[in-house]
């Protein structure tokens, strides 16, 4: 992974959290931030569920999006804003579980555009299960 | 299109909308239940939001992923379920507006295997802009 | 479809399907150059099959992503060139008969990322049918 | 990684192999055949060049996706054949080296449809460099 441009990345990526009301609304928390890694987690909660009881698919890419996202954000210069050009994900198996943890990768960090995988685990007890899997790719925009 | 196998697809599929709870609590209604095309609606709201205050990539995706599923949906036969077995979401604008439209279209309904196209429209006033295409494939499982 | 902002659009994508190797060993042709649209035409050929005798999946892309990236290309300025950042390919059926066309189209074309989609269509006599669909994010580089 | 339910999985995937004329077109080889993991090399050829010389987009493509097709035909039982449903590649950097390398590894096997990853490489003398990744769905069709 490469040196991140901004040594202080990681005070970057929580502040761009706490903005994200989805995230809030999801119950959603940053349970890691690396350069070129972030984790989030989320609790089961009934009200984003699909019609056999499992978290909908995309509340699934919800977290796993954002967990891509910040993962990129984390290798950008400060001063930049990280937006989703596209994602792919593959549903796997039924997200169902007491929580979730969403992981966001960095694969190649580019100047202009950065390529992530997600993966989005649920937790029941001590059991994890993998959901869900996410190809993605970002985009830096640089403030004016 | 191909004729629908079950003519009593249309109750089927709102029978199935009421049971996605992810869908009451974005407020979304079915606006359009035809053989192999379904809109949602969905009103823009403040809780599920991104950093900017648009609506989040992965409500767009859950809303696009829901119009579609039932777009494929309501070309399989009675006593079978339909799952996402995955997607693929080009962001082209940001999802800002009064409401949204999603619309899901059969491309290739199999007796297995449905691909499905997706779009989500914001709408302000009399305005509408596409902000999202999704490309996705659906399973039909039979109930044993 | 905004104005291409090059007059001589055509005469560029022409001139950059001259120099892809590729296409001529497809035996490929250039038959629709319009401002967000080009369309290839390719035989069918023997050495490019699968192991039931189709066009294979990956010569399926080769001709979808030539086609979608020459129409991004006609929108972008002179002095520019055009790569795949990604794509996305639904098969739809199998790829058999006398030859194929592949279509490419502009969804949505911005100063850094345009996103298209492709179509392979099979010929056979006077028949057409839909083998393959593509989502694809091209970008432009700026010569410098 | 399941038990492969074929454990002669290895000459039904070499066999396949054999019968897609596109690889050998190609020059392609196997180079490794695990249970859920194959491998495929293939030269450098100025024949399947894009614009700027290096392989196409839709070349490295047909390698992953066979590459993925027959890891995923590995788990799959006698009397099967594979078929890709989809697949989804980002372009990392360009496909210029002397010689490429494909990895495809299931990601997670079903009874009908299997997720699968795919890597090229490209080689030049010692130095290896990741070119595109893929994330792909193959399908089990079993004879009749």
């Amino acid at each position: 992974m490469p040196n991140p441009p901004d040594p202080d990345f990681e005070n970057r990526v929580r502040a761009s959290f706490l903005q994200q009301k989805v995230l809030a609304t999801l119950g959603a928390e940053i349970s890691r931030v690396r350069a070129g890694e972030v984790h989030l987690r989320a609790p089961f909660d009934d009200r984003f569920t699909q019609q056999d009881g499992f978290l909908h698919a995309g509340i699934v890419t919800t977290l796993m999006d954002s967990a891509c996202g910040y993962a990129a954000y984390s290798l950008m210069p400060a001063g930049s804003r990280v937006l989703s050009v596209e994602f792919k994900v593959n549903l796997l198996s039924p997200a169902r579980g007491e929580r979730f943890r969403a992981e966001g990768r960095v694969i190649k960090a580019g100047r202009t555009i950065t390529v992530c995988e997600g993966k989005l685990f649920s937790i029941q007890g001590k059991e994890e299960n993998l959901c869900a899997i996410m190809q993605a790719t970002m985009i830096c925009v640089l403030d004016r």
